[in-house]
């Protein structure tokens, strides 16, 4: 894999991102040019450290790790840092970013996956991490609101000493924000019984492009006054405002959580599995999620992490989390007693205690980990009727045949969401033409889509077409020229190219 | 209260909407002057014929229902009904109105309680009556796909027989469509269990102003290329799209279901006994709603409905949705056990057969149609934080006195949501001039929201400001401009009269 390196008199810029098997042929993935945004003068870093003093950063070594994503896969070469601390400076940044037609990348916990949290080029990065402050939480209704720079994982510390739990939970909960993790519509483990961002974020304050201050930050579980411009930003990746604040719906904590590691002999028991489960679990089931003996595999190999149970072509993790811990208990033996008689299982462990259920969980969680040892993984969140979503692991394994090292699949079987992942020893653009687009025809041809929760950010942008028709992507980019019609918000991200 | 008629060529408008206590100065609610849309003529009507065949009605006998809202409080004067199948028929309606610059007024169910399901003048009314094939349903996943005039209680009938159930119920869920429960993201009776329709609604189809079919009718729990227009339409009561199929998230119908009916002294212990009831009962809590003793004494008077329990200031309806009706049942016990014995509430009783469920639940959903019987009723529907809902109901009967007939409370505790209403004799300009703006100020000061699930329509368009700021309306007006140029859909609805 050859780098595409370029360098322009303000910055470099050095993609590792794919081509495709045509020598001269980008990948629709990598960087389209640089749009014609103004360069960051001295005058304009005297502005910023005027209104942000001690909070406006250009040392190349501070900013290095905000130009970079967490994967490495996009590096930009922003040489501004601006860490506001309330919306006013926010709402003053843009401003003058407009006027000045300055690009933006705004910026939470850096931990996305599809390169739409960093710069592409020289666009300022607008970082929410001074923004941390919970502002209100009203115990009698659960509504939680907090700036949009608070870490996830910070928020349900808070809220676990209150008796409540935040709707959504995710492997980088360490780092990422939550004004992030809505601006990305973050899924995760707890989507399948506490329901998408769309529906738990109450409000959201956002600061538009020209700098303007828009409030829609309800702590209301109903308000039918209009259009929910809310949602709007929720899943626009930064590109139509900056999200400065949110309020937000969350559960009380469950009194009692099991977690089951079993093992299927086939995807179809799995799901016929998964019908009993939901049927016997009901209400208390929170997460069936699977990996494949492919996976185990590299647990096995890469993290030593052994099996707890014997050796199947499939696994599932199951989550109940409930107010009785008799009751769970009883409808959890209930359901295993059926599953092993009716032999839809051949082996499985259960877990009470939290040190056990952690470490069954991370059998699921760690698979991104044992795939960063087995070589340079291509990753693809696809959704899919629940159904077929291991036909495509079956179907990509046969296509690739000998050329790919590993073809893995696991992820949220309860939401129909497949992370299906294939390593190679390196960089290979053949193994990378191989795979695309084929797996986005698959997909496309089960009306799936080809980013599920992991958005489309600068990678993923030029294959929005798979998954949506041409006269909804037009409409999206009427909706982005209306709200930020200079382009400075996290340009070269989400939307295709030829829009611009 | 005197009539405000209007005559015009093709029309007439017959408005029982109130008026302000200035004797010339209009209510914010009566309807604006006509906008200069086309009026139909004989060759328009000769078009749709050709398009709709015995679709096209304009017997004026036939198109009486439809000009009328359910409340009877607002008349159109349509002079043309069309009944599409399908969603080309629907495009080949609207992109002929809007070449010709004719008003068109979408229709469902025609329940809604904000004038916004009937033509406001002439306005072509456009039903889905005829749209109403289940297109598919996923047994695995739940996912039900349908045209929007599909009836709410037909579809809840076929999922039945399939183990699930839909995620919302209204009153009127004989009479009222999906697509216009979509429209108008209706709430109902089992948000507090399965969220907005915002969650579960996964895709929609929508036709706009010009004809262009927009498919977004997506079957996927996630999906994350690209901003989410679906949102746009649910909710935007059929003024930036015409709604013609949805896909929606069903959950699986619970195996037990209990109705606790409770008396309460104070409505803080009502709280109170809401905070436990979440602790205890936790995942199989389905509805907390209330009702006050002024419901009470209407349901005794009007309705001759005998309280099921003794006389108390508050009275609460909880259901219980589960899995496991022996679990559901000992968990309903030591709620009650506890609620009892802490004095939070003074006498209950308990249903768990469906003939007493049905009796318990109709004290609560029967409440509107005692108003009906106690005279003439201005009808609020709130959001505010939970804790002060109750307060405005208070309030309102001190800032009345005996100016006002009847002043009760009622609605879903759970969501935060009050239904406040107002009856008198008859409809009285000077009681309502003391009602408005004193509720929406009110709800203003709370951060409440002026309509928790009803919608705005015509009657509660220009209040916007009252739970909007002004940048959020003007932002409307340009989503608003944006889809529909020549705002021939739904005119006069939803948004501010100030903005056209």
């Amino acid at each position: 894999m050859k780098c595409i390196q370029r360098t322009y008199k303000y910055g470099s810029i050095l993609l590792w991102l794919g081509r495709g098997a045509g020598a001269d042929r980008p990948s629709p993935a990598a960087a389209p040019e640089r749009l014609p945004f103004s360069r960051v003068t001295p005058e304009d870093v005297a502005f910023f450290r005027k209104i942000l003093p001690g909070r406006t950063i250009t040392d190349p070594d501070l900013l290095e790790s905000n130009n970079v994503d967490w994967l490495k896969s996009v590096r930009g070469s922003s040489e501004v840092l601006l860490r506001p601390q309330t919306t006013e400076d926010v709402s003053q940044i843009l401003k003058y970013c407009n006027s000045r037609n300055l690009a933006v990348n705004p910026q939470g916990g850096n931990t996305g996956l599809v390169g739409g949290s960093v710069p592409v080029y020289d666009e300022i990065i607008l970082s929410t991490a001074l923004m941390n402050n919970i502002l209100t939480f009203d115990s009698i209704s659960g509504i939680l609101t907090c700036q949009a720079g608070c870490v996830l994982e910070n928020l349900s510390l808070y809220l676990e000493e209150r008796d409540y739990i935040m709707p959504l939970d995710l492997g980088a909960k360490g780092s990422c924000h939550i004004g992030g993790n809505v601006a990305t519509n973050a899924g995760g483990l707890r989507l399948l019984r506490y329901g998408s961002l769309r529906g738990t974020v109450l409000g959201l304050e956002a600061v538009l492009a020209d700098g303007q201050v828009l409030n829609c930050l309800a702590k209301l579980r109903k308000d039918n006054t209009g259009y929910d411009l809310k949602q709007l930003f929720i899943g626009s990746e930064g590109t139509l405002g900056v999200i400065t604040a949110v309020s937000i719906l969350c559960p009380r904590k469950p009194k009692s959580v099991n977690v089951v590691f079993l093992g299927c002999e086939t995807f179809e028991q799995l799901l016929k599995t998964f019908q009993l489960c939901k049927g016997m679990l009901g209400e208390i089931l929170s997460a069936y999620e699977f990996l494949d003996s492919e996976c185990m595999r590299l647990l096995n190999t890469h993290l030593k992490l052994p099996n707890p149970i014997s050796d199947c072509p499939f696994y599932v993790v199951i989550e109940t989390s409930g107010s009785d811990p008799t009751h769970d208990g009883e409808k959890l033996h209930n359901f295993l007693d059926e599953a092993m008689t009716s032999s839809l299982v051949t082996d499985g462990t259960v877990a009470t205690e939290d040190s056990k259920i952690k470490a069954l969980w991370s059998m699921r969680e760690r698979v991104t980990e044992a795939l960063t040892h087995d070589g340079f993984t291509y990753k693809y969140d696809i959704s899919l009727p629940v159904e077929r979503i291991y036909q495509l692991v079956t179907d990509m394994r046969e296509h690739l045949g000998d050329r790919a090292k590993s073809v893995v699949g696991y992820g949220h079987v309860g939401d129909g969401n497949l992370h299906l992942n294939v390593t190679s020893p390196t960089k290979d653009p053949a193994l990378l033409a191989a795979i695309e687009p084929f797996v986005y025809e698959w997909t496309a041809s089960c009306h799936g889509s080809i980013s599920a929760e992991h958005g489309l950010g600068l990678k993923k942008r030029n294959y929005i077409y798979y998954s949506k028709p041409s006269q909804a992507v037009a409409l999206m980019g009427n909706i982005k020229a209306m709200l930020d019609p200079k382009g400075i918000l996290n340009p070269y991200k989400t939307l295709p190219d030829d829009l611009k």
